[in-house]
């Protein structure tokens, strides 16, 4: 008899839930739920507090309204039967933090705070917390304090303790009326099994915790502000926990609620990005996963722990237990092909893409395929959304350079695609030159199973074969994963990851492989692209920043 | 009883009679007539010699057509008397030239040579004589030559020597049996009086001749090719003549065909750029006369002759008799507003425009001077079609900076405005540094008349007032007032430039007079286009050079 676990995948967007069979990996259906206020970034649901610029709100209630929809419908189109449900796993966006009370109740859905902004769910893209970030990182830099170089010496404003810091400035009301702030993930797991678990994940990366150090002490936090001193005693919880491992069972009120069984095992919440990972059939170091959307995030296993410069985060246990995990990331990938088909793609090639029945981006790859790499003679630095890794500076905007009056909007297409495989080539080359050598490419998110220009252009700037996950939602599929790990092999589950790759997780069978008369061209390019990143990124000619700062 | 010449323009892609009175100035009627062969740069009209890739060639039987439908057409419309027309003047483009026989046909109209490319009209824009234009430099600077410095150490393939070098590479049997070459300006003078007085302005700016100095010497034409040692003497005319200076008479022959007077005086032929400064009321130095279309010209006078570094020309009574000539020219301004509008422009603003019943420019510069001028954070070289003054530098390409996910298509739109506003501020610095100091500017074209919120840009960058000539058709009206100097004031016409501009040149009442704050902005960004244009221009980074060259 078969067994089964349930990926809860909770995007920016939407929750979604898969109910993925044990043995074979297969995802057996698939439900997708749309939170009703997304992201809120301009008022409250009360429909008058308005909220300042770089605010990104979310309200908890659709979590919840989201398990509610997705659980049942997922267990009603695979007609699986409850009690085959072994395991559950769960994803979230990070660093997505809200205040709550002492019974787990978030603040903003309490009459009396929900008209208060700093009450809701801040979520991970809320860059408001700007100023508090480089305060806290001036001061950390001033005390030498040892986990600042943990994190490349930047800490960012999306992380926890400057969304707290923020509350605390702005609205001490709130600060004082939270039991607790967490983390939407570990959020949802308390909601689920009753038990508040936090993840190492979370905390590793978002919450500037160690598992060896523990958080920065209270004399650092008292530096920041005197009521910080206790935060972490105060406001979060020192009990951590790494992926994979068991938060708790279902309690009976939320199985009841979403249609399972008391008592399924939930496993610790997991950062949705690193939950690919091994659903891209990933546990060991020298293979990097690139997880391809909207931004981009590069996952690195390692054995060894090193610092590597504009590397924003190495966690002990951060991705999978018994390795240190590396996130790198590029802040704008799809959101910059995006913008140039919202906002430079003529009307006449809308109309032939419409003529041909296809879309505009097949449309614009069927002509950018058909160009040589060498051809287009442009260039460009993919920085439309500053640079996170290496360069860990929000302020640097896009260039591009080698227009012509015969320049086609299928050419800059094409010069934006091959830079932003510069950028991801950039963060390699920093692995390796800091001694984390990469062996091997895996993909996964929305591109790698549309865009195979995109794909063959990655392989070719960074000469090496990139594998893809076979599914489609890698990350909902760890979570999966995740799940039958927290059931464990006596319930029909894992007791390993390796265990659990190896049933669960799969590749496409085509790759994609370096041309080699390709990888040469590009190499040339490469060195031109690596000069102009320099003299922009590295101070040769500071004027992006200059120009955002006018 | 009122007088009237003609002024006949003959442009890149049609020829233009205006018909003028002497008196005021009134334009009382235009004709245009569009050349049915065009720009002949695919195949001959014989259908079936194709071309190369930078060729550029017409037909001179286009211009003749153009003489017998535009002439009696503006006589038809304004009802004047062929007795009240007292003058004619040409301006054409340049450097257009052809190969004539003894008695002045153009070897391309006999049947012996029709199917030779290069027995046609090379016109100005003909590029494929690059590498000889490369070659003679070299040679000039090797041997030190004079005249190499005069021309700011360039000589563009565009000009005279490179192109008959061209013919006599590669078509010797062209060469040979060519009686001479002409500018097509000249040509048409001939044409109509029977007369060769070839331009002093055409001669200086484009074929390396000057006053003093005459051409080159046949030692040096020998250096370039043994039989080129004497090309003046076998392939050109020594005989040159200053602009408003008369030409001849109108033959009799010619008289019938476009139903003029016999002996109606013909004024020597000038290029159609310098033909607009008298109409812009320019008879002075200190005032700068931008040319704005697809490209812009920069025209100045001067009592003194100096080497500017860059400026491809300095020639004596090249303008106006008396005053030494300047010309420096942006290789793209209206190129590059065509080539973003019909590359970048999405459909959802071709749209609307259309729903606002207004044209794609008009919408886009409706959204663009809306905001301020500090407001767009990007920054562009305008290289679209490389540099002309100050690089000269064909190899250099456009570069756009400071791109955001929320970078609108009018906001590029500006900034690639602005970037050719900075662009034209290089050349007036360099002019200032170099002891031309230049106090106005007059504008004429197509431009200033319908585009506001760039003329206003152009005010503030350059910190001068902008003023604009009354005709939007300032080349043809030019040529006009040349005939009126070539009739004399005995018949009616004028002896001096400086009385024909009184009576018949005018500029607009509106003028655009630089913003206080905006230039204080433009004077902040121009700082970072200079270092930005020295970077990419002066062999900081040859990245545009290497990335044309790939």
């Amino acid at each position: 008899m078969s067994k089964y676990t349930l990926g809860l995948d909770f995007g920016t967007l939407d929750g979604r839930a898969v109910l993925v069979d044990v043995e074979t990996g297969e995802e057996l259906a698939t439900t997708v739920y749309t939170y009703p206020d997304g992201v809120i970034d301009e008022v409250l649901p009360d429909g008058k507090t308005e909220l300042g610029s770089d605010w990104a709100l979310q309200n908890p209630a659709d979590y919840i309204t989201a398990l509610e929809h997705t659980v049942p419908e997922v267990l009603k189109k695979s007609k699986i039967a409850p009690a085959d449900i072994i395991g559950i796993g769960i994803d979230f966006t990070s660093c997505t933090i809200l205040p709550i009370d002492k019974q787990g109740i978030p603040l903003c859905l309490k009459d009396e705070w929900k008209s208060n902004p700093h009450a809701w769910v801040k979520l991970w893209k809320h860059h408001s917390a700007e100023p508090y970030a480089n305060r806290l990182r001036e001061i950390a830099l001033k005390r030498k304090e040892k986990f600042i170089y943990r994190y490349g010496g930047k800490i960012s404003s999306e992380w926890m303790f400057p969304k707290i810091w923020q509350v605390l400035e702005e609205a001490p009301e709130i600060y004082q009326a939270a039991d607790r702030f967490i983390e939407a993930g570990d959020w949802i797991v308390l909601q689920l099994t009753g038990q508040e678990r936090r993840s190492s994940c979370n905390a590793g990366y978002k919450a500037i915790w160690d598992k060896k150090d523990g958080y920065p002490s209270p004399e650092f936090f008292d530096a920041l502000h005197p009521r910080l001193k206790n935060v972490v005693e105060e406001k979060l919880s020192t009990y951590i926990y790494s992926a994979g491992s068991k938060a708790g069972g279902l309690t009976l009120q939320m199985a009841r609620f979403i249609g399972l069984k008391e008592n399924t095992p939930v496993a610790v919440g997991i950062i949705d990005a690193h939950s690919a990972v091994p659903a891209c059939t990933v546990t060991q170091p020298g293979k990097m996963v690139l997880i391809m959307g909207t931004s981009t995030c590069h996952m690195l296993l390692s054995k060894e722990q090193k610092l590597i410069p504009g590397i924003p985060g190495v966690v002990e246990d951060g991705i999978l237990t018994g390795y240190f995990g590396y996130e790198a990331g590029q802040a704008a990938v799809g959101d910059i092909f995006d913008w140039f088909v919202s906002n430079c793609v003529p009307a006449n090639y809308e109309k032939e893409a419409q003529k041909s029945g296809i879309n505009i981006y097949r449309f614009l790859e069927e002509k950018a395929s058909k160009l040589r790499p060498s051809e287009i003679g442009l260039i460009a630095l993919d920085w439309w959304n500053g640079n996170r890794s290496i360069l860990n500076n929000a302020d640097l905007s896009g260039m591009l350079l080698g227009l012509t009056l015969n320049t086609k909007p299928e050419e800059i297409y094409r010069a934006l695609i091959e830079a932003t495989a510069f950028g991801t080539r950039i963060i390699i080359d920093t692995f390796q030159e800091n001694g984390l050598p990469i062996e091997e490419l895996y993909a996964c998110g929305g591109m790698p199973h549309k865009d195979k220009m995109l794909m063959q252009i990655y392989a070719d700037v960074n000469g090496r074969e990139i594998k893809i996950a076979s599914s489609p939602q890698a990350s909902a599929l760890g979570a999966a994963m995740f799940g039958a790990l927290a059931a464990g092999s006596e319930a029909g589950g894992y007791d390993s990851i390796e265990d659990s790759v190896k049933h669960m997780a799969s590749l496409e069978k085509m790759t994609f492989i370096p041309i080699r008369e390709n990888e040469q061209t590009y190499n040339r390019l490469f060195t031109e692209y690596k000069k102009l990143y320099d003299y922009f990124g590295r101070k040769g000619n500071q004027i992006m920043e200059r120009l955002k700062r006018r």
